[in-house]
């Protein structure tokens, strides 16, 4: 049985049971055991980050910067033995994917938010110099993380984003391993462990459960000694996080389900039907389908360039080989969602029925309904099937589309494509203002699935695609700002001050908020 | 029976009972009559909100800011009414109070709101010029406000601070009127609906309720039409809110109790203990205690310094006359609240025991205990006493003190007073980062009961005093961020883009962070 991470120590767990991953290419069991904890684990591990807390909060951002940095370089000094980890865990690509673009970008990731900790403008220091009030965003106590299955590095517990952001903005994190690859998790939670050491960290800066019963980790996100939780998963767990943090008044940032709604007007598909076809089918099929941002729904014109692409789309399905799956729980849910569309009048027009039975896959389908038939069943039709699947929608008219459209739940993303002319553009003027309002981006002629690193990107959006669409799972700095409180500090004197609000500018990089003015200089004293 | 505003009439409610306030200086009820509203009224203004709302989203900033100019004008219009009428209703001084600080500060709020609508500086926008990516803030749908009794302009639903900051994000509001002051409410609703003719706003912009059953609250508050919720008030209300928007999904900002821990260190006391005695008791007393940030708990040093202060705090509410009370319903709670405590170990030492029976009224109350009863029982000690009284805690060391500090819920303020040397240095450095983490604001030998409305302030803390740690209920331009969704725009058309996210700069006041630098210029096009 594998060791859990505990106050800088791997050893035996508090275990209830355990738990085995499984190799998604050959379906077989994998051998390494690894443990569900009990409450008391969790409970050790709460009082460890408490502990580390109230030795981060009056730390250098400087440290930080170097905590992060180091443990990129960790990373990649174990790259090709993560990477085999991870294909073995997930059945995702080495190549393109988790060798040359998921774990440099993981990496990327850490650099960025060291830099962003070192700077510290994230936490938009403001400065009212007339009534001596300032204000900065500072941690807020122990990040408990929940990673996803579908990006083994990027969101993972112990090195993806919400961890990045969460040790930037000066809390420990408590991470808590997807079940579907915790080999993974547990070379990254070494490395981090060791970049803690060598810079001097507090030991529980980084820890590292495998899994816990569900009545534990709704206890353990709120807990007292937690500052807040980031999430990433399925909805139906997420909500039941959702509530117990709410209940507990702890914050909880939640990354659910989405269909991603695109919206072909018909301009574009007279203009470049078939060019779209292959951007569509290869954007919904890579990785399988299995992104968060996956283009789930597609906003058809009824006729005969609408009828063209899907057409096209069906073909490009059929004819290429079904990607493998995540884990044989991701193969059923696909499977289910795929026969519950076509049990609420949504018709299955791919052909190929069969899947290889070698691996964790199911074939390539497309759906296809009527804009009324999910405008009737609106919640039916938003069922998300994760994976190599899709719902193609047929509107008659601008109106229909409207109202299909103010028909959707919250999403992460919404796609409009239109003419590179003007043809499109009295329609795109009247459906864009609904669509906005429903997804956290918008996107024009180009697939969603792309989700940049950058300080304007919002992978966010209204629930229940999140649990609160003021916040962004990627982009720093931004991101920082959900795990942090708001301090202010009035008449407090200047030597007392943290460093982002004393009266010389902390350095050149630092933007503040002086007197309304964004600016990286001093406060200017008047005489 | 008053009429309830809804999509721009003032008519007849669907009532299921009705209500009245009275003068809390002569105990009388009034005589205007006021519904309680069923479901049928929330819907009709939740539709007539949300068909605002559409309009709102596309609308010139510079539209929403003239229409907030102009309510502060309409408002100061019938000045001395709303002055006369609030007096009646809250008891509260016409001056210093009402008149003379409370309404303009009130039309300073909206001024205020209304330039940062107008520069759009609070929507942070950005924009990533290398990957095309810009994201910005943005309204994000009708927002029902909960007012407090104790400030009847500047927290009023209809013209206080959430209301502003709703609007200037680009939302509707709902307002629902406090009980105790539902004239008060009305005048400014009216106020609130001929701005909004005058400067051709849609009729919804503002609507009134005065009142609902629980039921509908909770249903109002979780309605799919509706963006989000402001609510301030006690925390038993205010939590059975939260637990319905939060289980809908739905964004609500609280503000609850809080008894705002201030702290005396030794040096402090001994250095002008007789001058902190008036300012802490006139801090105290002020408005009859009826503060969100009213410091009803003192932690006080043992000894002959603590002793005196203690005495001369006493004397002090003994020889003062007891204030007016803003309702039956705060005199009835305080009066428990100060038995609860004596129920539980602290001791009253003040010795006026009577009030004056002709108004809402309740004797100053001091109360003492021992911080180890505090910290035996941290729940019962930190029960609020809305109003005149407070608690004073005696410690024996500064680990006892930390010990307190620790055992504190969330709070809005916490104030540590120190002496003008170095006396108590090594104390403060001990305590203060225990006490920071706590607060939303900690402050310096400084009284916290004055908010200043400061882009630096911030009026908010860790739950329970709030919802939420990252918010702040006071202080323009961040508190316009809590009724908004992130909007991004990827690879959107130039044309098609919201103008503070287009090339050119949106005004010469209009902050937008473009590549990670903080500018008012356009956005530079390389050739």
């Amino acid at each position: 049985m594998q060791n859990v991470l505990i106050n800088g120590q791997w050893r035996e767990a508090n275990s209830s049971g355990s738990f085995f991953a499984s190799n998604p290419n050959n379906r077989e069991k994998l051998t390494e055991e690894y443990p569900v904890s009990t409450w008391e684990d969790c409970d050790e591990a709460l009082n460890a980050a408490a502990e580390a807390f109230v030795e981060m909060r009056l730390m250098d951002r400087e440290k930080i910067a170097i905590f992060l940095d180091t443990f990129a370089a960790q990373i990649e000094e174990r790259a090709d033995e993560l990477v085999d980890m991870a294909f073995t865990e997930t059945g995702l690509p080495k190549s393109p994917r988790l060798g040359d673009v998921e774990l440099p970008r993981t990496t990327g990731q850490l650099r960025q938010a060291a830099a962003a900790a070192k700077s510290g403008s994230w936490a938009l220091p403001t400065i009212d110099t007339q009534l001596n009030i300032r204000s900065v965003f500072a941690g807020l106590g122990p990040v408990v993380v929940f990673g996803p299955n579908n990006f083994p590095f990027a969101f993972n517990s112990v090195a993806g984003g919400d961890f990045a952001a969460a040790i930037a903005s000066g809390n420990p994190v408590i991470g808590k391993a997807n079940s579907s690859h915790p080999g993974t998790t547990r070379i990254l939670a070494e490395q981090a462990l060791k970049a803690a050491e060598l810079t001097g960290m507090p030991k529980a800066i980084v820890q590292l459960l495998y899994r816990t019963g569900h009545a534990d980790g709704e206890k353990l996100v709120s807990d007292p000694r937690v500052g807040a939780t980031g999430y990433t998963g399925s909805r139906g767990a997420g909500l039941k996080l959702k509530s117990a943090a709410d209940a507990a008044g702890k914050p909880i940032y939640l990354e659910l389900s989405s269909v991603n709604p695109v919206i072909m007007l018909p301009g574009a598909l007279t203009e470049r039907g078939s060019e779209l076809v292959d951007e569509y089918a290869g954007s919904c099929l890579m990785g399988t389908g299995q992104f968060c941002t996956n283009p789930g729904v597609v906003f058809i014109p009824s006729g005969t360039a609408g009828d063209a692409f899907t057409t096209g789309v069906k073909e490009k399905f059929d004819a290429t080989p079904a990607g493998t799956l995540l884990s044989e729980a991701t193969e059923k849910s696909l499977s289910e969602s795929v026969s519950f569309l076509e049990n609420n009048g949504a018709t299955k027009v791919t052909t190929v029925a069969e899947a290889d039975s070698g691996k964790f896959c199911c074939p390539n389908a497309l759906l296809v309904t009527t804009a009324e038939n999910f405008i009737n069943q609106p919640e039916a039709m938003q069922t998300e099937a994760f994976g190599n699947a899709a719902l193609f929608v047929t509107y008659e008219n601008d109106g229909q589309l409207i109202d299909a459209v103010n028909a959707l739940e919250g999403n992460l993303t919404g796609c409009i494509y239109s003419d590179s002319g003007s043809s499109d553009d009295a329609s795109y003027q009247k459906v864009a203002p609904h669509l906005a309002q429903k997804v956290g981006r918008m996107l024009n002629d180009k697939m969603p699935t792309g989700v940049a690193v950058s300080a304007a990107m919002n992978h966010g959006g209204p629930y229940p695609a999140t649990g609160h669409p003021g916040h962004s799972a990627v982009g720093i700095p931004g991101t920082l700002r959900r795990f942090a409180m708001l301090q202010c500090y009035d008449n407090v004197r200047e030597e007392r001050l943290p460093s982002l609000l004393r009266d010389q500018s902390p350095s050149s990089e630092t933007w503040r908020l002086i007197d309304g003015a964004w600016t990286c200089e001093s406060v200017k004293l008047t005489v």
